[in-house]
């Protein structure tokens, strides 16, 4: 695997499932794949669990990690070919990308979509010319439309859960006070649209729409209560449109997962990526209740990582 | 040893000295309990000694490190229980504490006081957030009230320089030019009147009397010539008020350590946790004396936290 | 070696690089020596490619590393002798280098020219005062004068790739659109100058001469075009005036290196120490060309700066 960035970059789902179990009941036992190599980590925006995890999953393989802050720690970077450099920008991505390969054997970025220009967001300006001037192996730490180590660790979280060989899986919409990118349910639904033991229903108000490119076919169901009747995993996340690109359609705060709403479920476990708006997205009472799996959730985020260290690092044929 | 907040938190302080003893003598010898564990260190506040020196303990034990600068690195976190969080809070520290658990073996934090409301820093409200919960063991790198691991360290640096079995030990209030927190006279106060070989004595101008539950009946001289009569080792420290609390009541200069002062001492060593504002607090002549030990001091905080980590990691029964 | 921080402190730069080399050959094959070591990184300006390649070279050696920022991560450092420190510095560097030396086994530290007075950045009063107190090796990282790793690093680049026993490198001036430190460019000069297989030729315009205790004498050519005939590398960099100090005589953009000026050489390389001005000191068509050296020559940090570590890891004697 050369590249992490999405499900289509996975070539057999099931099987990276069962090394990711495998490793969690084994997290030391790959250190040879890690020796004397470093992982390096590029942040654009802040981050907690995405930082922290990845640089336990490079310690548990036995790797060293370096986390670089661009911006804070280092040079304002140019993202525009052709551009003559003589304004505020002080180095150029190809430069920085192409160098900073050199100084790891792996490279995890994180990117953000600047929530205006949705062509520019969805065409992945940014992060693809960060593989393509990457000489090492590339994993997506967040790009501007998705957040696949979330869902890997998503499905990890909820393969390990289920009770039944089916299940119903349910992404709601929340509300937040702030227009959030979409990478999260984008990825959710990238992933989760294509698991074969999961019934997948999402659910929001008009125009929450996700690009369709992600969701490929999956149910919507704008009536919140009917999708959730029945569901064993409740995924509630705040997103901003994606037809009126970046706007906030409404904050309408009956959509915040509640006791009344889980009560309509089968018992449903709770997820959520993190960082979660208490009592706006969803309340202490579902947050705090032992069906709420949002911590074990953040753990798997090291097993999700891992398990996509351990595939680039392993012998390659 | 689950938590290290405070003198109380140490089951024999005899024995913890004696294990820092033996391991800076040999400080790559436990490296089988570090294998394959990691320390994460969390700072609310900017750490210059702590930050490095927790680190280096973590690499001489054969650990791995991260390091969170919160705030800067990740979310804003609220500490509120039951907020409804659509202000600028971004992650409750629940989350936060019991996400960051799931990628460390050890977790140190630094919290500080606010200096405004005495009762939430002296009921220490966040740092009992945390240990509420982490569900790893936990270290204070300083809180609200008290900064054990500096205390350590001041006791280990004290016990291989002393040349008597009895020392006379003066802990002196200091001028500086803002108001800072009681944490490292408080924690020197609450390990040193505890040292059964120690003659503890505290001096300070009137209004700078430090909590009870700390000084725990110490001697309390305010003639600073007096109280320095005999001493072996001087401790300055500036610390404001805790009955008018966080305030300033002086700045008398005449409270500076410099030669004169140390001329009334038993050629004293003279110990400080740094960083310390020279010609404020201490004169040059002093700190640059031959009797400064505040180098070693600092030094002996990779030992302090080695030893904890060491507590900590070793198998328990 | 207990310092590095120019050419002067290299005994043998042949053998220096003949190790580089070596080590470039064998990057994992001298581990035992750093086992155990702890490598501190402190840097009071931004960077990239200094932090994360002295970070590789370590983990290369089998050592740990950390780095400080200083002012963001720790302390406000108050640099003069004798200070009162009533002030916004809270802690001296002779307290702050003194521990941190405890802290580690080899100190790596940046600073950077203020460009204001001449006397105290050449007098590189700053980085004195580090080595004064520092109690463990230094290794230059940068100074105000001069940044040594890169121009070992440009050494090991040219020697690896040139094709004839003997080589023409030209140091060529560039436009900016700010005032630069004279460091990489001092620095080259000091060590090319050296080099008996090299034809060392300097290039700028009219004020732009460098300090002659680093050009030692070299050839200095005002004529860019005539400069850059029959040449084997060129090596473009801005510069502010050592003369007029710190100012932009020029910013004449002929002299920008691009197809034309190349055009002119012996298919020469190209090289630059970056980041770097896309379209300001360099022209793309230069940038994106197969003689472009700028990635290897950055990779090469690792090993210029793994090389320096050894030979101060080594048992010395």
């Amino acid at each position: 695997m050369k590249k992490f960035t999405s499900f289509a970059d996975v070539p057999d789902y099931r099987a990276l499932l069962q090394q990711a179990l495998e490793i969690k009941q084994n997290p030391f036992g790959y250190q040879h794949l890690g020796k004397n190599k470093t992982i390096g980590l590029i942040f654009f925006n802040p981050s907690l669990r995405t930082r922290l995890s990845s640089i336990k999953a490079a310690y548990n393989l036995g790797a060293q990690a370096w986390v670089l802050n661009a911006g804070a720690d280092s040079w304002t970077l140019e993202m525009a070919d052709g551009a003559v450099m003589n304004g505020s920008t002080q180095e150029h991505i190809k430069e920085a990308i192409a160098v900073m390969s050199q100084y790891c054997d792996v490279l995890g970025v994180r990117t953000f979509p600047g929530l205006k220009d949705r062509d520019e967001d969805y065409n992945e300006v940014v992060f693809n010319k960060i593989l393509q001037h990457a000489t090492v192996p590339v994993i997506s730490l967040e790009s501007a439309t998705l957040h696949p180590l979330q869902s890997f660790a998503d499905l990890i979280t909820v393969a390990e859960t289920k009770k039944t060989e089916r299940v119903k899986v349910v992404l709601t919409w929340a509300p937040h006070v702030r227009a959030l990118p979409q990478c999260v349910p984008n990825s959710f639904a990238d992933w989760f649209s294509e698991v074969d033991w999961v019934d997948f229903v999402i659910t929001h108000p008009e125009g929450y729409e996700l690009a369709e490119q992600f969701t490929k076919g999956a149910r919507i169901e704008y009536d919140q209560q009917k999708a959730l009747e029945g569901a064993d995993y409740v995924y509630a996340k705040n997103w901003s449109s994606y037809q009126n690109y970046g706007q906030v359609i409404t904050q309408d705060p009956s959509w915040m997962v509640d006791a009344r709403h889980m009560a309509l479920t089968n018992d449903a476990k709770f997820i959520h990526c993190l960082p979660v708006r208490r009592n706006v997205e969803v309340s202490d009472a579902v947050l705090d209740s032992p069906n709420s799996l949002v911590v074990q959730e953040a753990g798997n985020r090291v097993f999700s990582m891992q398990t996509v260290l351990h595939e680039m690092l392993k012998p390659q044929g």
